[in-house]
């Protein structure tokens, strides 16, 4: 396995694989890597010829009171995690290399970046897109994978990625759970004890709408209020927010009625957790 | 020579020609062709395997106020023009193929763009860069040709091209003049017989500040102020801005040490004519 820092020298393996008419897979992490990771890992290695880890904690999707500088690393364990998967290439730039003195182009998304996470998160999505077409530009990947668990950065992407005309294929990966049902999160390792017992409600919660929607019950003011009580037992929990919304616009829906995206992003602590399902 | 507006067909077809390891050259263009375009065809078909111009008056860099829907057009006359420079392929799309409805995705160029015509033209920049950035993506050129007369635009699209990875090699073409030294622009059908006859000043100041310059004169205001007298001394004109700035990051020099670039707008009536030297 290739573990490479500079951009020119991933961009020259990069196409030579394809002038060797070789499919490459790209899947992009903030490292820290868990079996979510792992997941999007192996579905790349299934799927092509040639994969492609990046590694890289973006600042420009980070707000200024946000945890970049706290965000878990562990690059040791990342790359030992990357090569038991299978992958052929680790790229971990430094922060200079992909941002360097004078850089100033950024992507600036659009609407689906108004509503959700993007609401307590202004500017993320813009870091989040920029750094994505960066590695799109210099992988060239055929496919990318992402988590089911990050939805809005997906659809964000994909939309991103059709605007721009990029010729990537954009894969959205199922939500990886731990046995209580919690989803698989890089920030989980800020959680208390006592907050890691709690953390599982999120999805408990998610559960019963989504049992209450195969019941017949489509408002969505109902499902979300119940969502809300459930949360609300947790003293330590604080809702940012509870969306349901269309499946690819993520404009907020009155009653379900072709499916729904909910989704939750719920502060314990100094942490702050998402999950969502697709009905 | 292919004639195709649909960006599936182009993408297709240059993505052919790739894996024939053949290179190619694109000249994005508004169309109106004269000798200026032609110069950059040439260059392309001289460098390149294969040769794409685009020909799309791309209405996302063009202000409220501003001429899109009067912008010359003579698709007809381009067409001709393009078979003969030797072009393989004119790419033109209508605008709901390039913009298809939900479009949300914009570059957001940076400080470059705050300098000369960025300062009169807000957001313009931003429509240029994403339109040139979907080009790349849809044609995957290995070179690129723009003209120098929109000097700042090169420049402005050379930061995106670093800082965004792309692979592409941008040259920067030499600008091409009427017998009378006045630039060639599409926009110059627009003058009246009597702006037309002053255009040529343009020129003709630039050209004095070159002399200024090169018998020892290195104060940025004073070179200024010659310009200003110049055309100031036709009363139709009106001078948007003259700036004499560093060639790379365009930022004002108050004196010229290591070459410069000495850029002006100048209204003539409604119509807005731009030229440069660089020094």
């Amino acid at each position: 396995m290739n573990i490479v820092t500079s951009i020119e020298k991933i961009s020259q393996i990069c196409s030579d694989w394809r002038s060797q008419g070789m499919t490459i897979g790209l899947v992009p992490t903030m490292g820290f890597l868990h079996r979510g990771h792992m997941s999007l890992a192996e579905a790349a290695v299934k799927d092509n010829d040639k994969v492609v880890m990046s590694i890289f904690v973006n600042p420009t999707q980070f707000g200024p009171n946000e945890d970049f500088s706290r965000y878990p690393r562990d690059m040791g364990a990342d790359i030992k995690a990357a090569y038991k998967a299978g992958v052929d290439l680790v790229f971990c730039p430094t922060v200079e290399e992909m941002y360097p003195e004078g850089y100033q182009n950024y992507v600036e998304p659009g609407s689906l970046t108004t509503y959700l996470c993007g609401k307590s998160r202004p500017g993320h999505f813009r870091g989040v897109c920029t750094v994505v077409l960066k590695f799109f530009n210099i992988v060239t990947p055929d496919n990318a994978y992402f988590g089911q668990k990050d939805y809005q950065q997906f659809v964000v992407l994909k939309r991103m990625v059709k605007d721009f005309n990029l010729p990537v294929n954009m894969h959205c990966m199922p939500i990886i759970r731990e046995s209580d049902h919690l989803a698989l999160s890089s920030r989980n390792v800020y959680l208390t004890a006592e907050q890691r017992q709690a953390a599982p409600k999120l999805f408990a919660a998610l559960s019963e709408t989504r049992q209450m929607y195969a019941d017949g019950e489509d408002n969505a003011a109902v499902l979300e209020q119940r969502i809300r009580e459930i949360i609300s037992g947790y003293p330590d929990a604080r809702i940012d927010y509870i969306a349901i919304a269309d499946k690819d616009t993520l404009e907020p829906l009155t009653n379900i009625k072709n499916g729904a995206v909910i989704a939750l992003a719920v502060w314990f602590g100094n942490t702050r957790l998402i999950d969502n399902i697709l009905l």
